[in-house]
């Protein structure tokens, strides 16, 4: 397998300078700086769809409470914003095992090491197509495992089905499931870091099904994922980071997916204005009616 | 040098098993598996230090919008937090240049390819220990770079104060500086994706010298960096995640350094218990007198 050898070829060449240990700064001249990089996050704004017993968030622009009066940048120099966020359970989130459990992790407590790790995705978009609940099964597992090979260890695993295609405008009361045999069978099966979908809970369980043995079980899951169709089946990593709460049973996340230079989706390094960024023709101002900063 | 010999060793590997494009799982197995992770973020809670302007951010439990009771895992199954965040400039954050410019790119704004790159650690905490505002200088960036070589292109340059050890116990009066000169210097003359500091402010000048200089050029920056005298001064990488508020000024940001094996501190993924994390003694319960949930 491809997969195996260069692994064994990367090792050698390693053992070929001298170095037990290798550079960080050369993997990145040499993979990590010509990869193509996906945005699986979506953007956090007043109007985005949310469970209606959370309500909606606001933003605001921030006010100087020396003065009461919001910051101008005629004459503070600066601007800033205020958020009300009345759910951490919002947009492309991470849960914390303490949102189903107390006994579990709360957000300070998930390990740094999360920040990367390889990333699996199955499709099952075909099948959701023909069924909006349709539920990710272990024979749906095995049948991706017979195509690309074993789910590795420690890899995320996200589910496609193509519902968040349509955010925001998205169906929360019928949505692609992933079924609790499934999320047992990659945690017990594969030991799997975390599984992820794109709708805003794992299952349409009256219990929660799927999610509760997992938070229980000491797991975290993503919810919200986006953009899964721009991302291979597998051969990405995953990029995972998230503001830690004190305390906190949810997470505000990002995840970008990083994948070969011969991807077709996603953007280089060098293919984008990243340092300085561009300056932009309208500039950016509070929109009271849409509740947010906008060019428009 | 050996970081020049082992990218070309690298290259080497992937031509030998005919692979034009790295497989990046390969390159998880042989280096980011066992790499060392270092957090380099402050946890987020009411009574962190920042600028008495923004005032204090407050959590509270998530109530359900539906009933008015707050969420409980006896009767809802989960719980939640809320939260009232007065300032988008609040703990590790990375500015968008649309903090000072309306005309500069908003959080939403600032490109996917973020997420990794290189770290180069500039120590100046020998310095600050005898002068609490010294400010980094372009004399300290070439004396760095004659002891470990010129500031790679696209490299984030993160500056060692050692400030942030007192955290949160720091002094937001009087605190190291990052000169206009360095800023310029490092951007114009060596091409940086953004530098990053310790304390919440660039320097101490009235206008803001600095950081004017980088937002209006259109340069991101972080602030509140912690944990930098875990890090070594060059070979590790930098892992960024936030989450993208619609027309955001500021971001909640996870930065995580990723070093070599050999590197003496952080932990590796084999080394800590990721899935599942632990199940704790005692349960996190809501903590009115701190505003945050605890586990005491």
């Amino acid at each position: 397998m491809r997969v195996v050898s260069l692994s064994a070829a990367l090792a050698g060449a390693l053992a070929a300078v001298g170095a037990t240990q290798p550079d960080m700064w050369a993997v990145y001249d040499a993979v990590l700086g010509a990869a193509k990089y996906v945005d699986l996050s979506h953007t956090i704004e007043p109007a985005m769809p949310v469970w209606r017993g959370f309500g909606n968030i606001t933003f605001q622009p921030a006010t100087n409470k020396l003065t009461g009066k919001p910051f101008t940048y005629a004459e503070d120099l600066f601007e800033a914003t205020a958020y009300a966020l009345t759910t951490d359970q919002l947009g492309t989130q991470l849960d914390s095992p303490a949102h189903f459990s107390p006994w579990r992790a709360a957000s300070d407590e998930i390990p740094a090491t999360y920040a990367l790790s390889k990333l699996v995705v199955i499709d099952v978009s075909d099948k959701v197509a023909t069924n909006a609940s349709y539920g990710l099964s272990v024979a749906d597992i095995r049948e991706w495992e017979r195509r690309h090979g074993r789910i590795p260890r420690r890899s995320v695993v996200f589910v496609r089905s193509d519902w968040s295609r349509a955010w925001p405008a998205v169906n929360t009361d019928v949505f692609p499931q992933v079924l609790l045999e499934a999320v047992k069978f990659l945690h017990l099966e594969r030991g799997i870091l975390f599984h992820g979908h794109e709708p805003l809970d794992a299952d349409m369980t009256p219990a929660f099904d799927a999610e509760s043995w997992v938070l229980r079980n000491g797991y975290a899951q993503a919810e919200g994922v986006a953009n899964l169709h721009m991302v291979a089946p597998t051969g990405c990593l995953l990029s995972t980071g998230f503001p830690k709460f004190r305390g906190g049973l949810g997470n505000y996340v990002r995840f970008v997916a990083v994948c070969a230079q011969s991807w077709p989706h996603g953007v280089q390094p060098s293919a984008v204005a990243e340092a300085p960024m561009p300056a932009y023709a309208r500039p950016l101002v509070w929109d009271a009616a849409r509740g947010y900063r906008a060019r428009e």
